[in-house]
């Protein structure tokens, strides 16, 4: 591995050469979604994201562990420590057993990530089927005196930690703040302090979701699963691990600790955090009335969409932001990704059957060059779009014969565009963008080959007949000097 | 439920009416893979077996509980409690950790299922996720007296058991001839009995999939894991238990001792097993180079196939085959299965454009009967499959208008159709058999009727050549009085 690749460590707020623990090896954990309802474009972000980052590191050479946890146990509302499972309370809203409820949303989150183009990692663990790594964690945690029990719940120490340890370091905040900007707790709270987090909690009588232990039947707080899963997975050393902005704090500021604690040391070198979506300007939320699930967007079935929307077309939309920048959604900033990529994908169609001469302008090194220089600058995937958007003109010019490229530089440009493309940004041509239905485009073809019968004997009726057919059926027809193109312009 | 639904009951050896514990609920567990290889015709045969009850069940109006694990740990060598665990095995020779290999597996499983349609199970636990369950069980069947520890791991002892209980209820075998058919345990073995089986292993140094308890770090046994799982998320008393012959012995005969040892009574009220498959009359295995993945189903490549096969051409070669009676495959008999499902959408194509008169001769009450008895009785697939070849040949009959229909009998026919096909045997139109990609049965209508004015100008040569090039392109026309008919008949 003889690249510079740079990302940027959210713990030192800089960008830094990545270099793994143990190459070829390289450790990616991603915080996986909880499964109590539809995925939304903010699941969508965060594992494109992370899809692309472990993309990068295979086509560099690495050999990738990627872990993705499924979060089906743990969760409570507000992400806090009161309240009920958010998954035991769809269940019983439903009145389905919790883990047909987990079954459900997992399927559907799998089906909605395999639609975007995701890749699947290569270890998928759920947090219920890991409570005895969790309860091994809390006992070291209480061994090493970070911890306590209270009515069969056990509570990481917050202050006690910080007393010791930094805690706050991930997020930047500091204890003093925090407290002062937290409620005091009510009388009826068990945490010595508001900033305590559960590390196991006691079941209520009718929690269904509940597994024995030394200090109650009970469950693991949310926090508790990543830390026990990626140690158990990727080691007490992690390269990489990431999640959406959202989970930076409490969530990751709390794995951090809850590792000094159990296991002595920090374990990730690199923190990763892909930035938020927004609605129209504003932010996301079932409340807000614009929270829009995948299945929407594909269905085209939501009030504030003017049409449906291919999966690819909402992954190269993410992918035109840079990470860590916050993404705008609208309706028609979707179409116009759409438009964008049925431009890209058209460019390659062009690149298949390009002609050559002996020499031509075209040096398509400079293109690899501008690619690979993007890819390394900590992922950055607009710039490697922007830089095949210039290649697309250059190849509508060379199709419209105005400048000539030779076979190297072209065997150059069909590989930077499949592997960048393809295997980097991992997009596909489908639908209406694909001309992969061999069958449809062979009519077609044939059609206009009819057509073409019909103007050689002045049967200029059929003819103009046979254009306006087909562009009833979404097929637009362009007459050239040497025949004719056409393209599916409306599914 | 005013249904008759008769099933096979494996331990009473006769068709039993179902009635399950508590309409309208009813809980069905099946057994699911061993992911450490590639599935194969059994367990597609298993899978769509269950699935079909599954179907029917539901079609039935109950609110069915499905559950179908995934072993990723403890299943053995040989299927004994000797050797290597086959997840463990495969990790070592791919140099994976063991759950990328149980990730990678049940992915595939998951992929091949869904191409089957094959519906997915409400809750699909894995046994490295049961641990706690698992190891509870064992504490119980120790107490009960019926299980022995030696050196760290857990026996059942069957002896002592068959003394008290009946082993061998479930296959029909007794323990003196199981004991003159088993070898002689050499000096090695811990068991005090060649019958009895591990309900907790001790794990050897090397072996990575362990977890503490207090009688080792180790694992659970294989047998284990079903009646844990059965019990969290169908409780004590299960309607229905299945899996595939195969498993009848040892398995499933295991499991009921687990469980009358460990809850003090049997827990499942029918056992439903489908048979075997042979592959040209022999015995399916690696060894005998007749063993033959789905994944080679579909893409044709393999030496024994003569060409790639639909998933849907493999799920109706197993259902035209009743669950209980061996199925004998070879690439001719999956090369008629595919033919006549063409000929079943063929029928149901025709059946959406039929015209109706005043009165007819078509009965459609009868068919539905007939497939509604056949359904019932035991799920008697290949009978509804010839009731609906026979309702096919009225439907050309009436296309052809040699017979008449009105438009009651018509609807009902309809429902049929949709019902039987579609619903209850799972059956989709794909690829050469579906014409739903609507652009190109309009492109090919379109084509026909440039074809219909090339002869209504007598320019037999363009029409000619319009019919020869749709066969080459896999195309079929059919010249017909008053317009044509076509069928894609060549992907």
């Amino acid at each position: 591995m003889t690249h510079q690749l740079y990302i940027y460590n959210t713990i030192h707020r800089k960008k830094e050469l990545f270099i793994p623990a143990n190459p070829p090896f390289a450790g990616l954990y991603a915080c996986g979604p909880t499964v109590y309802g539809d995925a939304h474009l903010g699941h969508a972000r965060q594992a494109v994201t992370f899809d692309v980052l472990f993309r990068v590191l295979s086509h560099l050479g690495y050999k990738v562990r990627y872990v993705r946890n499924i979060t089906d146990v743990g969760h409570l509302e507000n992400d806090a420590d009161e309240g009920e499972d958010k998954i035991a309370k769809k269940a019983r809203l439903e009145q389905l057993e919790p883990m047909e409820v987990v079954q459900h949303y997992m399927n559907a989150y799998h089906r909605n990530m395999d639609e975007l183009g995701v890749l699947r990692p290569g270890i998928e663990p759920r947090a219920s089927g890991h409570i005895i790594e969790q309860q091994d964690l809390v006992r070291r945690i209480l061994k090493a005196g970070y911890a306590y029990e209270v009515n069969g719940s056990v509570y990481f120490d917050v202050e006690k930690y910080a007393a010791d340890h930094s805690y706050g370091k991930l997020s930047g905040r500091k204890t003093e703040d925090l407290l002062s900007n937290t409620r005091t707790l009510d009388g009826q709270s068990e945490k010595k302090s508001p900033l305590d987090f559960a590390l196991w909690k006691k079941a209520e009588p009718q929690h269904i979701m509940r597994w024995p232990s030394e200090w109650s039947d009970g469950f693991p707080g949310w926090h508790l699963e990543c830390s026990a899963m990626s140690t158990k997975y990727l080691g007490e050393t992690i390269d990489i691990h990431g999640g959406g902005m959202d989970l930076l704090f409490p969530h990751h500021e709390c794995e951090i600790a809850q590792n000094v604690a159990g296991y002595g040391h920090e374990s990730v070198r690199y923190w990763m955090h892909n930035n938020m979506i927004t609605i129209n300007g504003q932010k996301m939320g079932r409340s807000l009335g614009n929270f829009i699930t995948l299945d929407e967007l594909f269905s085209g079935n939501h009030k504030l969409l003017k049409q449906a929307f291919d999966p690819m077309t909402i992954r190269f939309f993410i992918l035109q932001a840079h990470y860590r920048s916050t993404l705008d959604f609208s309706s028609d900033a979707l179409a116009a990704s759409e438009k964008g990529l049925q431009r890209l994908f058209a460019a390659m169609a062009l690149l298949e059957k390009m002609e050559t001469s002996s020499s031509g302008v075209v040096n398509a090194v400079e293109l690899e060059e501008k690619c690979v220089a993007a890819m390394l600058d900590d992922l950055n995937t607009p710039l490697i779009i922007s830089a095949l958007f210039d290649g697309a003109r250059t190849i509508n010019s060379l199709h419209e014969k105005r400048i000539a490229i030779d076979q190297e530089n072209l065997d150059l440009l069909k590989k930077i565009y499949h592997t960048f493309v393809f295997d980097v940004l991992g997009l596909q041509p489908t639908g209406s963008m694909g001309a992969d239905d061999t069958l449809t485009a062979d009519l077609v073809n044939y059609i206009l080959n009819l057509r073409l019968a019909a103007k050689a004997r002045k049967d200029f009726e059929t003819s103009d007949q046979i254009r306006d057919t087909l562009q009833q059926m979404g097929i637009t027809v362009k007459d050239r000097k040497d025949g004719f193109d056409w393209e599916i312009t409306n599914k």
